[in-house]
């Protein structure tokens, strides 16, 4: 255990007057974490949604170890390297057709930047004045300021409003809400001519609250877009490698992004790395004698070869049977589980999308910030397990190698925590 | 030879319509990289000012080689490793008194749009109405939409103009010009009560041309923010690990700023990571009961085990002495043949900062867009070296373990260069 105060460390998303404990971690394997005092952690949240066939797998590893051998990195403006080459064949090859161009870069927020720049370049470079976005309200997108922007406004970014570009936000189309999220959406495009771009996560709203919406609105919403040749970026930055049940979330409303953000997974949780993806159009709009239309965009490390070689081989992986067979098992074992709780009276909303399960705990002090969510937190990683309630909502997004056994023992926990403490609130 | 309509790969700051090949590097050692065809090329920028020891140097292949076999990643909200409190407290050891935390992310631009929070975060939580940034004419910070805010506006940002926010820059302060940019700074400061942050690249700027500005300068800008209690943000992502001539350019001025940012060179060039580092009135501001205080940024590999222990393997090369003293041998050496360069009639403004040296090509087309930068880059790359203009100026940035015999190599040619293309074009 190391204390917040014996270290210099400022950690992401923590209070550190309200956690000032920190698990040191020393080694993972498959599902589990190992503390340096030897506790068993059971990672059910895949280390922030990036672990995909497990912590350490051999082949990700084995990847790694033979290109630090050879090449730590090189500049990628003017140069490339066969990591790279085969990355970003690999996902030509595993995409819906059309997504025919790789950008990379480092994190997800960086892959969703690059998003929203290579629209405003497309219509820009054309001498057609479009520079608005849409969003979904409850999106999250990212910490920096453009993709704070295209996020919800609210507690995570309310210090650096005077920062934040201005957007048109439009209803999240919960089940009972659809037709309005489509009016907003086409109303939006068809009063005004300057919208460049509509952004959104398909299928599943992250950070927001995994709030679910069905495939039909998804695809709906891009037939919109169509009408209005409105950009359409899909952020499958949370989505994409398997969580909701197929390997990318756009697949299921059988429609294809004009640009698409991937990060997390694209490594198999093992190294940074990030791509934007996008149509011909999109590269020929930037492409020109004039070099002012360059696709201004870098950083130093674009495309990392060793981060790059391990992204080849987890998408090696993707292109056999064995890690769709994976999610497949891990959905259908997440509804087995999943059905039990549901009875819990304090309870509500369990609702699943392919691998991602949540649930919503019934307490009068709700959102982000709710009380409920510290104190869940600490009792499941007591218990054994890394969860991390958004509030009072608790999901499940495991690598897909958990084993029964240890599914039960993720749901038995939480069963007994729920209970616990609704009963201490509540009595 | 790698040819961009074959390849789906979008390369970043890159025009592919007038660079449509890419040499493909198979391995890299030292200053030398090597092509799949067997050409050696000496890599004089440190591919994109991240290479500091030399390629694949062996102790950080060590570490990343010993990392990946205990953990390859772990969520750092809640949990942290061996490998980033190593970081983190050669991080503090390194820099000066004041600089008493860290906060990991990916890259460069990260860093800094972590640095712009914190010092948002810093007056939004004390109630102080102060949201303005100040920043210096001809900046680079980054090419995500809060960095490029910040930067210069031009021809890098253009089509992204509608996202950015607005700042207020002072001039550049060119050494007959110094006295105006102080009075402006301070003007700046005295007249407004709403200034949060001045942000600056240290001793030189990067992108913008290597424009290089005296350490009294950077140590009087520093005492003006301080009078006006104006948050000092140095982004010394170009300019640390020895680029300056020291380890990092602000000890030259004999300041601490209250928040850096530093990433590059902090993995060796190795892998992607970056840093934010601040004072402990800045952690201080966003510490407390009140959780709406948080300092809610991340990205999913924040602090990324493999990439940690590489940088702490690093750190403790710099924590030695063999460090310093190659570079103040890159240093000399670069003086010493910068010199006979400096004697031809084409070349101007030869300038030098430590490890850096920089030269202007006297052609009636300058800037970032001129066609000579275009020429010269592919010249030097035909004769082995990778060397990358900026516009009409060249400059030599190499990793600190160049011989001699390559330095003299890289000089002979951009003598040679420069003769013949200004031989053809202006007589």
């Amino acid at each position: 255990m190391t204390q917040s105060n014996q270290s210099s460390v400022w950690h992401p998303f923590t209070q550190h007057a309200i956690f000032p404990d920190f698990l040191e971690i020393d080694r993972a394997e498959g599902v589990y974490l190992y503390t340096s005092e030897g506790q068993r952690i059971i990672d059910a949240i895949s280390s922030w949604w990036v672990i995909t066939h497990g912590h350490c797998h051999p082949r990700l590893q084995q990847a790694a170890r033979d290109q630090i051998e050879r090449l730590d990195q090189v500049i990628f403006a003017g140069y490339t390297h066969e990591p790279a080459e085969r990355t970003a064949n690999a996902l030509v090859d595993l995409t819906a057709d059309g997504l025919d161009y790789v950008f990379f870069s480092d994190s997800g927020s960086t892959a969703v930047e690059v998003g929203l720049k290579m629209a405003l370049g497309y219509w820009h470079h054309q001498g057609i004045a479009r520079d608005r976005v849409i969003v979904l309200e409850h999106s999250y997108h990212g910490d920096t300021i453009g993709t704070m922007s295209v996020g919800e406004r609210g507690v995570f970014n309310k210090p650096y409003n005077p920062l934040l570009f201005s957007v048109d936000a439009i209803p999240f189309p919960a089940e009972s809400n659809e037709q309005v999220t489509l009016d907003a959406l086409e109303s939006r495009c068809r009063e005004k001519a300057d919208v460049a771009a509509f952004i959104v996560e398909p299928l599943v709203l992250g950070a927001g609250g995994m709030l679910m919406y069905s495939p039909k609105v998804l695809r709906e919403m891009k037939l919109i877009c169509e009408r209005y040749e409105v950009l359409f970026i899909a952020d499958e930055v949370m989505t994409a490698w398997g969580r909701t049940g197929t390997l990318f979330a756009c697949s299921q409303a059988d429609i294809v992004p004009d640009i698409a953000c991937y990060s997390k997974g694209i490594t198999g949780g093992f190294l940074p790395l990030a791509v934007t993806m996008c149509a011909t159009r999109i590269f020929d709009a930037h492409y020109s004698p004039d070099r002012s239309k360059t696709f201004f965009h870098s950083s130093s490390y674009t495309a990392n070869p060793i981060a790059c070689a391990v992204a080849a081989a987890n998408l090696e992986m993707w292109q056999e049977d064995a890690a769709l067979d994976a999610v497949r098992k891990t959905a259908s074992m997440q509804g087995e589980k999943i059905a039990r709780i549901a009875t819990l009276d304090s309870v509500t909303n369990v609702r699943q999308t392919g691998t991602i399960v949540a649930m919503d705990i019934q307490v009068p002090d709700r959102g982000y910030l709710s009380e409920i969510g510290t104190q869940l937190y600490l009792k499941f990683q007591k218990s054994g397990i890394l969860l991390r309630p958004l509030g009072n909502t608790i999901y499940v997004l495991p690598p897909y190698c958990m084993s029964e056994e240890d599914f039960d023992r993720v749901y038995d926990v939480i069963a007994e925590t729920i209970s616990d403490l609704t009963r201490t609130q509540f009595s």
